[in-house]
């Protein structure tokens, strides 16, 4: 099953135009990776290996204007894993329809803060992020 | 000449790695947006037109780590104009340098209240536009 | 017994110094609001009714900095009800210790965006806080 | 003369009611404390020293909503020093009017990530927020 955030749009997600502003759906989608690697992964132990996991593109599509009161439901999954990078899919839509809100593509390297660089996906991390998989 | 925006990263713009959050960059972009449509476009025209700027996809990638005190050059310009969407440029360099901290391409439509739909880019949409290439 | 809401620290809440920022808090303080008065309120009426909530002040000790994994349970009671005005206090602890990492009292106003002046807090709107007080 | 920073509201400032949202004044204020500290003090110094300024209380008043488009005029100055805390007063008006549209007092304590403690405002420290007294 893919995993699912539910988060409620409330007055201070939105913006000039009573929506919930595109920035701070980049904060729904962290939020929901956390808690991702929570209930999947191996939050713990990767706290405190001194490896982060960083960004570098996020590609969303703006689909569907959330407002006050909506229940969003935001589905978390990995998409790719490849030699030095992986993508996770993060999909949003209106909770118990099929309406998409927003969707995105997370590119992302984990980078050792000791050899200040990104590591290779490999062993450990790429036996965490394919057990990570829809299960 | 391209556009650009200074903003100075200050403690809370950083995240856990003491970097500048990625949502956060969103609305960097979104400040520079209305300072480019405010100086180079007809800002108080738009928000009285019953027009509204409707953000439909932004591609973004993180290319180094911005931190507390750096000065941020963000320049915005127009890339493309299609008959119903256009494409912003956004680059975020370290000011007065080449060093490029993050760049993104942000489509839009203008969305017209009163017909509840996004409007075609022609006559005086795309001449303003088009004006607000660089000049 | 007093409402309480759940909010789990994540990355995107830190700043500079790794604690959560102290503008994060009025966001966290916001949300306990809007659950409070879904929870405890009549908040469907309310939003359709064209009374708004405006907080005109907000007092905030930070007693104890909160950082990342942190649980935090943030409790809301109505304090006082005034002719004009109704003081709501918010603790926020660390979930399942008495540890309080800050405490708040939020002053509010019901405003009538009719009669686009404050309104006396009598009648249904008093009867609402009156039965929300810690049942 | 008072120390002011310049800041224009943005529509991601705003919030359901279209005023800005009242968590976003807590991050102007701060906008506006590092400018205080970078223009008046000496920034660099502090943030090199180990030394961090934890603020342990806001108390604010939201006079007037401010909204899209309007140019804030926030207004920093030093109020009291005492032995272990001091207070900073900010105001924030409509530029260019006696119009206020939120006023703080934020007291502050001096944090020593050695001593892992707040230290007295005594020497350089007390010198330093003298001097940034009212000029």
């Amino acid at each position: 099953m893919t995993h699912e955030t539910r988060i409620k749009v409330r007055g201070y997600h939105l913006d000039l135009y009573s929506h919930v502003n595109n920035a701070r759906y980049l904060e729904f989608l962290e939020e929901s990776r956390w808690t991702f690697f929570e209930e999947r992964g191996d939050l713990p132990w990767f706290l405190q290996s001194g490896l982060a996991m960083v960004v570098v593109n996020i590609n969303i599509d703006y689909r569907y204007p959330a407002t006050m009161g909506d229940e969003l439901a935001i589905a978390t999954s990995v998409k790719t894993i490849s030699t030095r990078s992986a993508v996770l899919h993060q999909r949003v839509t209106l909770a118990g329809t099929d309406k998409v809100v927003a969707e995105a593509d997370v590119t992302f390297v984990i980078f050792d803060a000791k050899q200040n660089k990104a590591v290779a996906l490999e062993s450990r991390l790429k036996e965490l992020l394919q057990s990570m998989q829809d299960q």
